[in-house]
């Protein structure tokens, strides 16, 4: 057995049996495979949000296949794929829309790819609507037994793969930066594509434009830091500036959502002065550096 | 050890801990065990929802014991039973209110049962309301660890199981079927039941009374090919045709829910003129088709 | 390895990938263990809630560590603790915010305690904002692998946690029950403070006043001994008293919610002429008996 855990994301929901079935099918064809559920709760067909959700996990996942399902193509001729990256260290497998993309290029990007177009490596009847369960599923369990990747399918050039598109918070002329909601937690705090390192000259009062009102936010270590009835730029568990509230849902009061355009500018009206260079580390790399 | 899965499926909800406990009590009873979620979202007491969430998924399932629980009458005089099917190659574990009897049928038919009145096979103490925890569960891991169903409690005779009333589809003297939702999904699609046999000769365009409005949906391989703006008929992923609309719901478009009655007629106005004869193939047996 | 099991408790929820997340860091510290979910949608920040839940749960965890995360102080100056059960049966970890100390209690009070504070045993890169995943969880991995509790950090007096602070139910001058509702389960019950032996002298008619109306409540063995469109005291399979109606929702139909203040009266005005001794098992040790 080459890996022994399969990473699952989905926007399958939790309300039907999807999710189940999957791992039923998975459980049947590589019974020692553990599946553990990263997410299944992606909005349905919102690929861009689940692309994120993956490259936020991918630097702590187990070793072995990661499986994303948010398919809105699904039964028509987009493809279905398998991702080699790192030469083997790792698969993904899944919708060739975009999805996988942000997680790929978390891990280095691909090293191999196929279209998942051989049925020796499916369950007897395949479905037109229900690939997780009749071909991704399967695939993630037989690269966990060991199969070579270029038995499930015709190769492809990995750098044909659909590319992930997600948004780059822009510096403006005045000294501004636009940035933009890339997802609101359970918690609801709102996670911007903005580097702290890009604000570290900047003074500790924030001007933030959007959603609700104007809003001046404080840069803070955490939420516990945050005045009452303030607003807190934090830098989140992922290493992106976050907006928060304490004890409360930024979204809510912000009246913001993932999507959401925002404008931060330096509250006292001065331009940063200089800029730190930007030294990332592997898991502080951001999601909007996507091929 | 018997068998190393077991297959869970509820009205718990994931809110409480109760999937938690169940999970724990198998952990506890059978380490070695491993107890796959198939749905806990069933609408609470909604036994028909989830006796048809099994039936659709069990072609699926690892095998094992299915341990099911939807159970509006605990505490009172009904039946906790295990159900033998395929002469031991599974168990059914749960209530006897009909919430197994459509997967037992989908298996070929219950070889034996017991009622689960034997305490030495429950819980220490065992509450009037949480039988999932103090007999349910406890029964199915001792079924994975190789005890005799006898052992487990009172046999008795699986043709006096309370059978699942599903809903049939009937063909009218005009000839169309008159069908019934039998399930929305997470993506609004509406599954009806009536086989993709039934309507083989009819034209591709379809016209469906009940819901909004009449409506006429066409005949199409998957959910892309739905034209924009229309309602499609699509053959779903467990081989029984389904309203759908492209990248929406059908349940919201055309106001449907679980148990709305339709009529479907050719479009043309024109009867089908033969039939096909039907071979269903195990994983395609309707769902309808329970003694 | 000491332990392959760990029981996980959160406020998280499952609509982000944090649940996901804290599964994987597991799995690669510790690939044997199995991580049992017993539930992640305890209202955000609420520590009561979450307290109360562990607390039922644990007398049907299967042995090993419990891994329990609602936090709103995270990143604060509260500290992270491993708590030490029974001389090493078990441990539970977690913040030192009370959220742990009902279950404590449930297993006979804590014999030992750390404070996090050893960096070797956090992940490498440690956010101000996620402990479950970057604390918690490895604590959790590296107790179950073996680890000695005092490696995980500096030893504090267990005397000295920060204890639960749950509501006590009071008899009154009038031989009345001030009492409280401690949960609202999925189907609408709600589980009261009060113990059966607490009233096994009354009627089996009580007076319930709080919520919409006063009401006459029966005291009946199971909800289906409930007289349709009345109200039942079952005894909930806690042990606890609990307010249910047939087949629908007693915290709809009477208007509670969690934290609800209610007066149980006699229904005949007669106050209870005698008490039993209490006399209770382990598993049916009162939520509210905490330090």
């Amino acid at each position: 057995m080459r890996f022994n855990t399969i990473s699952f994301l989905s926007d399958y929901g939790l309300d039907d049996e999807f999710v189940g079935v999957v791992h039923s099918v998975v459980r049947s064809l590589a019974p020692e495979v553990r599946v553990i559920d990263i997410s299944h709760a992606v909005a349905p067909h919102d690929v861009r949000a689940g692309g994120l959700a993956l490259a936020r996990s991918v630097p702590y996942l187990a070793p072995g296949v990661v499986l994303g399902v948010v398919d809105p193509g699904v039964g028509t001729n987009r493809r279905g794929v398998a991702i080699e990256v790192a030469h083997g260290e790792a698969f993904l497998v899944g919708p060739d829309n975009g999805l996988l993309a942000p997680a790929v290029a978390m891990v280095g990007g691909a090293t191999a790819a196929v279209v998942l177009d051989n049925p020796e490596f499916h369950l007897d009847d395949v479905a037109a609507t229900f690939d997780g369960r009749d071909i991704f599923a399967p695939a993630a369990a037989h690269l966990c037994l060991g199969v070579e990747l270029n038995r499930l399918g015709t190769a492809i050039d990995p750098a044909l793969l659909t590319p992930g598109l997600l948004p780059v918070s822009q510096p403006t002329d005045d000294g501004g930066i636009e940035a933009e909601v890339l997802w609101i937690d359970r918690f609801g705090n709102a996670q911007l594509n903005v580097d702290p390192e890009d604000i570290a000259e900047w003074p500790e009062a924030v001007t933030v434009e959007g959603g609700r009102l104007p809003r001046t936010a404080m840069r803070v270590g955490t939420f516990g830091d945050i005045p009452t009835g303030g607003v807190g730029l934090v830098v989140d568990s992922y290493g992106l500036l976050a907006l928060a509230v304490d004890r409360s849902s930024a979204a809510i009061e912000l009246q913001l959502g993932e999507g959401s355009r925002l404008m931060l500018r330096p509250a006292d009206g001065d331009r940063p002065t200089a800029s730190s260079p930007v030294n990332l580390s592997p898991t502080r790399r951001r999601p909007d550096e996507v091929p």
